[in-house]
């Protein structure tokens, strides 16, 4: 066959390495689309001017554009057959990433399990996000429910990785060069707001609301080049139990981070992904909110900048000044994303 | 508090400066949005050749994409509380804005008018959008009515600014550098229609339609890092008086210009904006077209170019071929748009 | 008048030449929105990295972008008042474009056919997209029927020309420089099947199917600068036989083409057009998938590239597994699109 099926749980053996289609020069095509979709205004990402003065090349792109053309390759590979995307730990970003670079994708498969009832079995991969010399620029984690093809089919070798429940700040401290602070202009940026202004505990209602359109997920999707048919075939979604498109959980990561900046607005660069969980798919049509809590902060030894550990939670047709939040054994019915992160802000 | 809850009327002060976050560098990727979203066709912002033989370094950005920039950072800080944008007046381009430029807002309180119910105010600013070198590319005065956060709260200093009806078209000429008009080529610009043909008095049906879409109006807004939570949260617009997101005017502005074409394909440049007025709300799914009338001409002292003040009318659901226009004390209710501007044409 | 009404059939010679407005320099903005809108992942397109190491100076356009750029000039001047697009023949790339290259287009007028019933006529144009130096790097025939303005009017000479069946695969051959294939990477370009192992008569279904949405379409039919009403005037479109917006007949050959990537995935360069039937339209909320038949393989004399003869079908709300085909004098009620076209595919 030409075509290509996608994997399924049998298919995978624990230590292979899989090398994913179709490498990707991000540009500032990307960027605009990218800012047109989610509407982000971190100051270092949006203006050349501002990222120089800080003693950046340029502007970078924001982290999540290129966490989602990382990602977007491994959707072939990995997830074509996926139930779910279970979670996500020991995500690094290790440099900024500017336009023009070229990134590729490879993933290392660090655990299988399969299920008890044998219909479906959890993969484990490390992803490695390079750049076209082969420097990593991003890695993480990601373990996603799979079908079997044959309930039947014998596994080899089963593991589960013993990943760790939070990234070491002090692993992700080099992740940016050193900033010349002293030029980061604090109305540009949109707050006054830095490092030490917050604190363990503190917790931030974005306020703003975004509703979404199915046009808008789906250019993005395919923009970040994910294959994954959920997201786009509504003539084959009708039949399945939501009976209508998912939209990609990236998108709600996005969306979530960009709301973040009121409140946040200086947390200007992602570092670190400890956890995270999409806990309930959105649609078109509804209306994403989000909220924060400062789960820790961590002064790495730098003069110029520290990090944040962040929790941001969105929800959808929910607004969050009440903070919806988990609940019982689950969580507040509206919440749809539950992430746990580390982000970079200047002292 | 780290979040931005807008400002209220109370809170400004006349003479007051605001130095508006984001500051943004501008791309051909923003160039590229900006044709998809309103299907543009002016021959010196599609063509880096045309634009060339013509003596420009390469195609300038559509002035109208400058201005959605200029604009979007104003949001945040003027008009997030805002119940109606009310008027524009001495709008001035000053130079062609170019891909990879960087730009930022400064906005000065003008003027500032409490109701007469005490419940909102009229505050009017004029607005300056720079370069990343601090020089002016685009100033204009808008004037937004907005809420008060309580009624009670006794207002400073008032006082309503007294705004040239029309801008000079003498200080608008040199706007645009001079060009070699004899490289310009009427076949490739889609008209042979040069300043000489066009006659005070005139009008001009621009024939074409445009329906609009949500996902579009909301991917141009985020494009432009406009905030308006109107035009995005169609949960809180459930519960307002419309029932559902409103579009962005600037919108409308750029659709009606890029419908201009047909008949104004040669009025290139914008130069300056004498009025303009939101005459009634757009919703996703109306279908937009425009007429316009020439106000004026004007031989500013160039050899290459003069100056059509233009009226352009926009409306929804309904062509222009009888020319919709002001009607006893208001509008025919098919106009949206009523806006009056001088743009540069070749002789 | 100064507006465009658009030609009607008895405004066209045989014989004559249009040149279109407006020319359009492509940037990597255009194909940063190309991709969003279709989903390519054609390494070559899609990497700099990639492309370089096969001997191009970097990411050319997908081809099809460079089609749409090219055809979309040619709609205000020859299908405004079209009631169909017939068909297209004898096109042929001469070479890739790259972002920054400026295009414009010429037709000539090489067939003009009025219709029996006197209200109508097929008007055959062969179009010419060249770069900014006036090299063609695109041309092709199509067919579209023309209203008359006045059913009594009377035709000049009428021609109906004789258009190749399939282009000469040779004279495709040089469409491409000479590239390294000993680069060529299977895995990050997706497929390890190479020209060799595609045989005549072999039936590939794609598999995915893709949503379109209204403002996908009317987003990149814009983005083409073409004009033709019937994509976006929804008002009008009511009183229409459809009842609503047409769908750019291109939108469907970029999505067919992209969904082809799966069995087709190193088939990245279009080499001719051979034929072309936009069989059936296709509306907004329609799910498009297709299916391609190898018609014939060609090794044309050189050691890296052979071309494959290609026939792709594309088909709303029905999956090709069937391949749904021609049926009777028509085609399965299914079937949108029937295109016949050359494509490079490394040996």
């Amino acid at each position: 066959m030409k075509t290509n099926p996608g994997r399924f749980f049998e298919d995978y053996r624990l230590g292979e390495t899989i090398r994913h289609a179709t490498p990707r020069t991000v540009t500032t095509g990307d960027v605009a689309l990218y800012t047109a979709l989610y509407g982000p205004r971190f100051a270092v990402q949006s203006s050349d001017a501002f990222a120089r003065a800080l003693g950046l090349p340029q502007s970078p792109l924001d982290d999540l554009l290129t966490f989602h053309v990382v990602f977007g390759k491994t959707v072939p590979d990995i997830s074509l057959n996926a139930v779910a995307n279970l979670g996500y730990a020991e995500g690094g970003f290790r440099r900024p990433v500017y336009p023009g670079e070229t990134l590729s994708t490879v993933s290392e498969v660090i655990g299988l399990k399969e299920s008890s009832n044998r219909q479906t079995g959890v993969v484990y991969v490390r992803s490695v996000g390079s750049d076209a010399n082969g420097e990593t620029v991003l890695s993480y984690c990601r373990w996603v429910l799979v079908r079997k093809r044959d309930p039947q089919a014998q596994i080899g070798e089963e593991h589960v990785p013993n990943l760790a429940k939070v990234v070491d700040p002090n692993d992700l401290a080099g992740a940016l060069p050193p900033l010349d602070v002293s030029a980061y202009d604090s109305d540009l940026a949109g707050s006054p707001h830095r490092f030490g202004d917050y604190a363990k505990g503190e917790r931030i209602d974005h306020v703003d609301g975004m509703t979404v359109e199915e046009a808008e997920h789906q250019i993005a999707t395919r923009l970040f080049q994910n294959t994954a048919k959920v997201h786009f075939d509504n003539h084959a979604a009708k039949d399945t139990r939501f009976g209508r498109r998912l939209i990609y959980g990236g998108h709600v990561i996005s969306l979530a981070r960009a709301l973040s900046f009121n409140g946040l607005a200086n947390a200007f660069a992602l570092a670190g992904i400890n956890a995270g969980r999409h806990v309930a798919p959105l649609f078109a049509g509804d209306t994403v909110y989000a909220w924060s809590e400062v789960l820790d902060t961590a002064d790495i030894g730098r003069a110029d900048v520290g990090l944040l550990r962040l929790r941001t939670v969105a929800t959808k047709n929910q607004p969050c000044g009440a903070y919806p939040d988990r609940q019982g054994e689950g969580y507040d019915p509206a919440v749809i994303l539950d992430l746990d992160y580390w982000a970079f802000m200047p002292k």
